[in-house]
């Protein structure tokens, strides 16, 4: 056995672990084929041991300085390169996208565990607040008061399937998690088993390499409604991170609240991702836009949280041209592998009741496999949008629909009604900064991403990023589940009162051990 | 009638109305009496016509400037300053607390309220960041990413029962709740419907007074168990705060899930607040902390949410010495009088569990009427307290319970099994430093706050406090219901992609305008 050869076996606290119950295997969409190793799924005693690990590590693991839990994301990271040509393959294999989009999201992958060492090392994640004491005060002495944010305790991530690496085992939530302090036991997505147990070796490899306790780590195989819904379940998880359904996420965020002790669910969830064209953008450019618009719709088989499946513009000669080139670009767009057969019939399913809600554009080239998705446009007008439910569901693929609006009050009207998004998209010319400004409070309330120009398929891994947004896009929309920000998703404040300096933990002692920005009697400073 | 004559009315959106339901009147609980003038509660239509306000409110509202909301919050405090001893009085009547408490209380409203305005000036509330664009970066150019925090939407906010003003109609939730940017429906407690009605008018003549949209602030009167839910059940409310029994957040926050559109509950409940007595400082001076532990738990009528329930020890002749001490103090303690009736019932009831279960210590002085709570403190021992829910149930009052342990093993077990608590307090001479240094990992996960001495029930507003605590302390650890970290539960990030420079919110715009602390790159600057 080579050092990259696949065992089919979960990692739980270091040790490889065979599950026992129902076989499953890797699926090659393009080719149509089963993969090897087999894997088994798990049962209620492997979350047990799981979650009995990682809560066994929580108390050693949150006592590593930042630095160590920084050089730990930065191993993780390097294992992960090393896999090298073996990951890239296996995951292309597993998921019928394209090398260039593996190998880029390996590399988006290892940014984020580096992004994370780096929020680690400049050290605002600590939330750290001191308030000086009054002794003099009257008619009562005002005590020495500091704060922290301390990780809250182990935390299940659930893996999404259209990002095997970039939002599964090594992704975001993970990333976030660990760097919070958190132990992390993940369920992986059955699309794609083996990318899963490479990676996992990977970051049980820096587990060991690192010094971290076992159970900081652990990959389980099973399924949502089962093992999923007993990880959620253990006391010994105190948040979860979920990338998928809305159906899968509204469980788990059940399952959570059903708890004796109730916990946070961070649920990315359905986003249709609408795009608002204005007057001035569409009458300059609208055939320009309606071909770029089938490039995003149709990129990786439209199998992104951010696809662009609802287009909203004022009728006119400019939506005609847009509608016109993207019927015209969209009709040779070839059918390409989705990630699973379950995730093609699905489509095809969502396509079917969207055929007959709304008028059909066009279509993309037929499919000559089932696993193929054939790319669909639709149109309707704001006044059918806004009576049916099923124009406004989420069709996970290449599908969109243009909405027609009489005017820009009826688009406000349409605006105000959608459902909570990652993103809204405003194409605006500059004869069009009076209508954006007047749409963009809108938005605000509605996305968690506004974007002018471009398209929302692209989401850059940086400070500022918001990959969020009001319900149903995700089940809490005070975070993002990319960025810097999202290490806040697993942290709670604690005050000391009055504590003895020999037990400050260094974050909030005095003279400012740590170097961090610091926020003391209200001012931030570094002294 | 005079400026200050109490009319039993409601406001909604700056208009008094009556409302249509149960005929409700305060109740002073010191003389036995009912107070004038008879309130009603309101109904559906009340909620509806708050709501729809709120919503109109929003846009407006959250459209002022930092400083606008700085002096509408100013406005408040000077307004409820101005109530002088008319809004003394009534609050004394109604709740039965004795003057120089409310005097103070009023000080912390009007202080917490212009904290907020504080924070609003200072500005990081935005939470402003900008990733720099890279318009030369392969394979694909890195957009302008700028991101800031906006208000949520209306906020229904729960008066409590025990703090008439710090935690009610002008409290913390509707002072951060406003500085965030949103409209507040309040729904007041049946406790103290004239104070409520006087702080009301303070707050709505403060909205006029600055201009404000008159739907950024309503009262209603009327139960929890319908007013309240029809309430979080708006759509056009989009969180909550609450300050009360465990029971009513429970139902706020089942309310709230079973939304088409779930919202944030905080909702701040049951804590018993264990104090940890370590050898040293027993042996060294355990009589003198029983006496002060006395005054702690009796201060008030023990009516605080941070009230000491529960004190937990190892076994000795210190701990007897504690007991003794308190057991003498407690003896003396008169019956004083509890803010409601009902309270007053729920209190002796809570006592004759703990009779039943647990070993009496001693009762305070008999009570000579119904609405007044006789101290009660119980004893148990550690395998005792573990056995039983019924021991680890909070007794809103001035009741406690001693839980002896036979080593510190046990206690350590005492600690790990107790539920989430608003506080924890440790009392340590220098010999016991390496026992508290090993209880202070337990305590952070139990706890919001930790005091090294002192006692519980004074909670300081300021920057660094943590007024919160995991479940069933509060429905969300994430947070604080006191001091400025507040305000952050009710806003959301937003991220601005290649944003046009006209449309740039101030907060996030080119040349830092408002002069903010804004994360650059990642890097932390005002420039």
């Amino acid at each position: 056995m080579t050092a990259n050869a696949l065992t089919g076996q979960m990692i739980i606290a270091g040790t490889p672990v065979r599950g026992t119950g129902r076989q499953i295997r890797g699926f090659d969409p393009a080719a149509g084929t089963p993969l090897e190793p087999v894997y088994h799924h798990g049962d209620s005693s492997h979350v047990d041991a799981a979650c009995a690990a990682a809560a066994e590590a929580f108390a050693p693991y949150r006592a590593t300085t930042s630095e160590q839990r920084a050089q730990f994301l930065e191993a993780i990271a390097t294992n992960i390169e090393s896999l090298g040509e073996t990951l890239v393959a296996r995951t292309v294999a597993e998921t019928g996208l394209p090398q260039a989009r593996i190998t880029g999201e390996v590399g988006r992958t290892t940014g984020q565990l580096r992004l994370f060492a780096g929020v680690l090392r400049e050290g605002s994640w600590n939330g750290a607040r001191i308030d000086t004491p009054q002794p003099d005060r009257t008619p009562l002495p005002r005590p020495d008061i500091r704060q922290r944010f301390i990780p809250m305790g182990p935390v299940a991530v659930f893996s999404a399937s259209n990002f095997p690496l970039a939002f599964s085992v090594a992704g975001g939530d993970t990333a976030s998690a660990l760097a919070a302090g958190c132990p992390v036991v993940v369920k992986a997505h059955d699309a794609h088993p083996g990318t899963s147990e490479l990676v996992a070796r990977a970051i049980n490899d820096a587990v060991a390499q690192s010094g971290m306790p076992a159970g900081t780590f652990s990959l389980l195989f099973g399924t949502g409604q089962e093992l999923g819904i007993a990880l959620v379940g253990d006391p010994r998880i105190k948040a979860v991170g979920f990338t998928g359904s809305r159906s899968g996420g509204l469980a788990l965020v059940a399952a959570a609240a059903a708890r004796p002790e109730p916990i946070p669910v961070y649920a990315e969830m359905s986003s249709i991702n609408p795009v608002f064209l204005l007057g001035g953008a569409l009458d300059s450019r609208g055939a320009e836009l309606g071909k770029a618009f089938v490039g995003s719709l149709t990129m990786g088989s439209g199998q992104f949280c951010t696809n662009p499946g609802l287009v909203i513009a004022v009728d006119g000669p400019g939506l005609d041209a847009f509608v016109g080139a993207a019927r015209a670009e969209l009709s040779g767009a070839p059918a390409t592998p989705m990630l699973t057969p379950n995730i093609a019939r699905s489509y095809t399913s969502g396509v079917e009741s969207l055929s007959q809600a709304a008028q059909l554009v066009s279509r993309g080239e037929v499919s000559g496999s089932e696993t193929c998705g054939q790319a669909a446009l639709f149109t309707t007008d704001a006044q059918s949008f806004l009576a049916s439910e099923a124009l406004q569901a989420e069709v996970f693929g290449s599908s969109s629909l243009i909405v027609r609006c009489a005017d820009a009050d009826e688009m406000h009207t349409v605006t105000e009604r959608i459902e909570g998004q990652l993103t809204a998209t405003v194409h605006a010319d500059d004869s069009d900064l009076d209508a954006a400004a007047t749409l963009l409070p809108l938005l605000e309330l509605k996305a968690g991403r506004i974007l002018f120009g471009g398209w929302p398929t692209g989401v850059e891994v940086c400070h500022a990023m918001v990959h969020g947004g009001p319900f149903p896009a995700t089940s809490d929309s005070r975070s993002t589940s990319v960025g810097s920000r999202a290490i806040e998703r697993f942290l709670r404040p604690v005050a000391y009162q009055n504590i003895p300096k020999t037990l400050l933990p260094s974050a909030i002692a005095d003279g400012n051990p740590d170097h961090l920005w610091r926020r003391i009697d209200g001012q931030l400073t570094q002294d």
